[in-house]
């Protein structure tokens, strides 16, 4: 049984608000909590439905309990409240990626997942790029949100002040596979309605873009699958 | 103003079942609705709100009754039905997709879209893969369902009838950038869970990864981001 308030309190952190008022998001899932738990996230709270009632640390939930304060259709039997780790100035060395106005939490959670996959420690973010821990950036990011650092800044100033040189993605630029990446850098990808900016555009070296190659196809490509082309390109290497 | 017995029978296509039963299915948006028609796709019904009382052809359909038959938590001003177009065999020349098992509609139409974008015009599925006339795949496609082919049949018999060369996305397999692809082939994606099944594996020529560049990263890349750096080596060439 947890008490009502407490419930109250769980439910709140839905919204970017009181996660940010009280530093702390919420975590679902035995996967994800376990993922946490071994990256050394200590939890706030932690609850564990009956089935699950061995996860170390975890007091006792209801289902009824789970389900009304569960962001998921099917609530996954463990639940946690953690804090959200303090920002760490980003690390300019390697390759960053920055991100203009990603909306999309499914989108976002994506390539945060990519950034884990392709080695990628740093994520820049403007401040209207959906926030990391909203629940569905963090069921779609597969628990790799405790590998990745998510950095929000307003981008003009962060990218300018870097040091690095700055690429962008964008559907004038010239063919990926032509570019030769140095060794660092920073790769901006735009929003899914507007792209780059026009004041994060100006401060780019240079544009890439994937060709398509169908004469009459597809508009455009998603963010989360332009992302995943771009850092696949930009380890492959030349063979 | 629409009878009632039309809103049920609207609401009845969110199904496959009766999208099936009928032969019909539903498209909704302007964008959407109107790439259809730009494709030479006849329409079975046609609605528009107030707003948009000029689309041609449209009868008009007021918000509520719109909100009542929409598959979108915010409808968007045209609805279309439209009939399943008739399967044609698939055409094997050039590159083909085929799909084991995935299961997830978003996945399916970012499959569907990024085909579109590199100019795959035949996707074939294994039946247990999601219908691709779900409103979350529509949605997700983009207006590209219109311009790629999907085909539902059992995989193992179509492949091996197909006299063309086969080859899988694993995680055990070469490195995909060391792979020289030839003229023409099937490339098969496995599902989100269980990967590409065993019947099917037995007929590949060649395993193909993606080789991630962190030690202790992400797990696995997503179905469609994978499927966006297969398709994007395919069509790459050499530099």
């Amino acid at each position: 049984m947890v008490a009502k308030s407490q419930l109250k309190f769980i439910k709140s952190l839905h919204q970017k608000k009181y996660r940010n008022q009280h530093g702390l998001f919420l975590a679902e899932g035995v996967k994800f909590v376990g993922d946490l738990l071994k990256a050394g996230c200590d939890p706030r709270h932690l609850y564990s439905t009956e089935e699950m009632a061995g996860f170390p640390g975890a007091h006792p939930i209801s289902e009824s309990e789970l389900n009304r304060v569960s962001t998921l259709v099917q609530p996954n039997k463990v639940l946690g409240v953690f804090p959200i780790p303090s920002q760490t100035p980003p690390q300019f060395s390697d390759w960053l990626l920055a991100l203009d106005g990603v909306s999309d939490p499914g989108n976002l959670g994506t390539i945060i997942r990519l950034c884990d996959w392709f080695g990628i420690r740093h994520i820049l973010c403007s401040p209207d790029t959906v926030d990391c821990y909203n629940p569905k950036v963090l069921m779609a990011t597969m628990g790799s949100i405790s590998r990745v650092q998510v950095h929000y800044a307003p981008l003009e100033e962060v990218l300018s002040q870097s040091g690095m040189p700055l690429f962008g993605a964008s559907m004038e630029g010239e063919p990926l596979k032509e570019f030769v990446f140095p060794e660092e850098g920073i790769i901006v990808m735009g929003s899914e309605s507007h792209g780059i900016s026009s004041g994060v555009r100006n401060q780019l070296q240079r544009l890439l873009s994937i060709p398509s190659q169908a004469a009459h196809g597809a508009e455009s490509l998603n963010v989360g699958t332009a992302t995943a082309i771009v850092l696949y390109e930009l380890r492959r290497g030349t063979p």
